[in-house]
């Protein structure tokens, strides 16, 4: 399975690679976040039934978060489950999104609505397809490894934060210290019924964000985008709620600041996005939960903020955008 | 969850008995075997969450194997899985289809194409609902019970089978003894790799009919209905390539032609009816797989039949409707 841009990217260098895999059947989707939805799934069912894949078929998941997250999905459903592996392909898929057995898909613009936990046979990174990403892809990617570093790993965020220019840095090492930390909290906890929330650090105001992105902007954020403006936001929060100190806050908004542009959100917008965040996966009883920060590489889930609080975190990052730090 | 049917006949009764329950939300289908499909269960996905069921929520599938089989997947597809209790309402899913994890929905009428194996946290039998049932769809259950018979119990086939009318028989007790063979051929082999398998005897031709009579009929063929013409089709492709005594196989087509109607299958049908049979999930490198008795009470998976023998067959059957037996 591959998107359009992987199958012109990345398909020729992994046949190139695997010379076995010549002869698989390709199924091929539209690219995009916005097609990562059940009529997609649907597409990819009548195709795998058009091909006669059978249960003891293998899927391979050419493609970055939305590809693994889908395929998953589709493989571990059709006809109660063939297996499937990830090839992951963009920076966000190798150091995150294939780790930890996540499958889904969105309902409605609400995000990863409809999944299961299912996992790959394997997960091969190839680090020669980052080549083929922008600068703007490797960006999204490098959101969560911060995030990894934010929640469990000080040094780690010590050590992404050392360089200021991304490309001169040894990606392959940082990626492989992120599969680290997320597979080791992974092991802790798979089913996500406690540590493991703490993944979820940025993801609370990011899921709504980039829900809201999707359904209004021609051009809408990178998940990692909007998981990096979650990340200052709820840095803020921690800030307010527990122990993160105000040096640790600016320094987490300095440095998602030097890397990504300010996204302009506006006062208006709020309601529409909170009411987003009220259908998270991780909200009991209709409480707004939060993942938030004792201190860099030290997080703590299951905090409730109420409403004034949250407008409060977003009045601190909208003010952000009207001074230079 | 319940379908127009349990709304008015069943819904009542469970309040009745278990009042915690008046406070339950309720969501409500079309009833039938042509809306197990993957656009009922968007319309399911789209009611839990106006109704902000969250991950810790509860869903009771209340109805036949459609809504158990239905329910049991948008569940533990819903935000990566929520919790769900099947309270089966008809014979063949209190005996059967609410028996084994099995979840699954339709796709462009191959049976279950979409699904996964899922444990409900339980099971409740309650009796009365029986009351509600046509003869028919009783008959429709009995089918899968005398399939248990079939295929792992002979003393169960001969209490069946003693009583040439069902509503004599004390169903409450067989019901008990279908679940109960049912559970120990399912918990040698909960992922169907092995031995589960011979609970598909009848089912690889009767998923077909089944299909086509979806397809093609105004009134199609209950499941059970066209699971009883696939028993007598496998026992007459027993009797060619297993053990099956000529003196079992009448017996076997004696006693479904006691209970079922003659289903008016023709020799031009039978090229879409095997190209249906093609899309069984057992069938590996896409050869036609049956499970084939080598007596009453006794069954092997895994037998490869070739095409001829299969129209023979449906050959057999054919000609019963035209002669009584």
């Amino acid at each position: 399975m591959v998107d359009d841009n992987t199958y012109i990217h990345c398909l020729p260098l992994l046949l190139e690679m695997i010379p076995g895999l010549r002869h698989a059947k390709i199924i091929k989707i539209k690219s995009g976040e916005e097609h990562k939805n059940i009529n997609t799934c649907i597409q990819i069912w009548e195709e795998l039934e058009k091909h006669h894949a059978e249960r003891s078929s293998m899927l391979f998941n050419l493609g970055g978060g939305v590809i693994c997250d889908m395929g998953g999905f589709v493989a571990s459903t059709y006809k109660r489950g063939m297996s499937f592996i990830h090839l992951p392909t963009t920076l966000t898929a190798m150091a995150d999104a294939s780790i930890g057995g996540k499958t889904g898909v969105d309902l409605n613009n609400v995000k990863n609505e409809i999944g299961l936990f299912a996992f790959p046979k394997g997960i091969y990174v190839y680090h020669d397809f980052l080549k083929t990403l922008s600068e703007r892809q490797l960006l999204s990617g490098f959101a969560e490894m911060l995030k990894h570093g934010l929640i469990a790993d000080r040094d780690y965020w010590d050590k992404l934060t050392i360089g200021d220019d991304l490309e001169n840095q040894n990606l392959e090492e940082l990626i492989n210290d992120s599969i680290r930390i997320k597979q080791s909290i992974v092991d802790d906890d798979p089913w996500d019924n406690g540590r493991r929330n703490i993944l979820n650090f940025g993801h609370t105001v990011g899921h709504a964000i980039e829900s809201y992105s999707l359904k209004y902007d021609k051009e809408p954020l990178l998940h990692g985008e909007a998981v990096a403006i979650g990340m200052v936001i709820e840095s803020y929060l921690s800030h307010e709620m527990k122990k993160l100190s105000t040096h640790d806050l600016h320094l987490i908004t300095a440095e998602i600041y030097s890397h990504f542009n300010p996204y302009p959100i506006e006062i208006d917008m709020l309601p529409e996005i909170i009411e987003l965040m009220s259908h998270d996966k991780k909200n009991k009883h209709n409480l707004l939960k939060f993942v938030l920060l004792n201190r860099i590489g030290e997080a703590e889930w299951n905090t409730t903020c109420d409403e004034k609080l949250i407008w409060t975190a977003f009045e601190y990052y909208i003010h952000l955008q009207h001074q230079s730090i």
